[in-house]
């Protein structure tokens, strides 16, 4: 296994520590979140009693592979806890996630949890936001114009293409990755971005994240709000 | 023709004297449009040259019966002037728009405006906006967990069923209708809506609006801005 691959495997086995039996789970997504089903799976093959929402199809799969029970926002509307990774975490805990498409998905479920725990490697640990482009979720009608707006609040927008084809979100929508290079304040323009027409959503995740487990070659640190 | 149709028609007649020659349009939707579109039809086969980008598939069709040229987004990010109906319209051009549906894609057309001009009857002028249920237009995943939120900020939201099935917008998402009965401060209301994970657009259209004609059965009114 790679050394990358390692260091997700460790977080992910630390954070399943912090899932107590009864709990509902929010079920990110995204190759650390690969560690962690499989983990998960193997406390509930021992007895854990949970259940979980995933933000994903392909943690929806892994779910299965890992025998971890489905719930779903029909069933219920207030989850115990979020688990998911990060593209870039400040040292505030404001987060840039979205590389992998599922945001909006993402955002929704540990918007309905009470505690958010964010697993990532040390790579992913930044003094600020926005050396990785932000991704924007945005309707397909007009995108144009709503990527002349986004430029404005001064960035780079660029359409996302996946094998020579415009990506489409679950939700049917465009993703523009946004080059900002330096976010000094994300809840400005957190807030700035929700308010332009024919925004969706984006992949700022502002006062959202309790806790940060980071994992490196010797540890796990964890990085608390309060911290 | 019953007084109601009267009273679109004399509007949307007095409205088509704001479009001047080689103007770009935004065209809305609704029952008062089809009017503004039979009649813009008619200056067309007259000569007045313009183009339009319509909010919806039935203006769309519309042009091509009227025979009024039509143009995208991906040609041209800015409009001379939007013209559309409203649910609701306060005495600060504050207006409720969506009980057809279309609010996303009516919203990013008239953003795109340099000017908007509203068309309505008298009894659409309200002293508070609110009375008619604000339709907010949230993506389907948690969409259970979004209608608690807005719940929250003071409504009854209610999913809009249409024939018996779940009413799903162009853009694929819900519509919540939500009523308020009395919305005091639309654009603080505007802002909470937009914030909210899970809200991807909301019937208010706040600072938009730089002209409202408002017909009765003696004459049209015209509210600007300014007065």
């Amino acid at each position: 296994m790679r050394k990358a691959e390692q260091l997700k495997q460790i977080v992910a086995k630390e954070a399943v520590n912090y899932v107590k039996d009864g709990m509902k789970l929010g079920l990110g997504s995204g190759s650390t979140m690969y560690f962690f089903m499989k983990e998960l799976g193997e406390r509930v093959n021992n007895g854990l009693k949970i259940v979980g929402i995933p933000t994903s199809n392909k943690t929806a799969e892994w779910a299965r592979d890992f025998h971890v029970p489905l719930t779903d926002f029909s069933k219920t509307q207030e989850l115990d806890l979020a688990i998911d990774g990060a593209d870039e975490v400040d040292p505030n805990l404001q987060l840039i996630k979205g590389g992998g498409g599922a945001l909006l998905r993402e955002k929704v479920v540990a918007a309905s949890a009470k505690e958010f725990l964010v697993i990532v490697d040390e790579s992913k640990i930044v003094e600020h936001l926005g050396k990785f482009p932000l991704p924007v979720e945005i309707v397909p009608f007009g995108w144009e114009v709503t990527a002349n707006k986004i430029a404005a609040l001064g960035c780079e927008p660029e359409r996302r293409i996946v094998n020579d084809n415009v990506y489409i979100t679950d939700n049917g929508n465009y993703i523009l990755d946004c080059k900002f290079d330096k976010i000094t304040e994300p809840e400005k323009l957190n807030n700035e971005l929700q308010s332009l027409v024919g925004v969706v959503d984006n992949g700022l995740f502002v006062n959202m994240t309790s806790k940060v487990l980071i994992s490196n070659p010797e540890q796990v640190k964890v990085m608390d709000k309060e911290s």
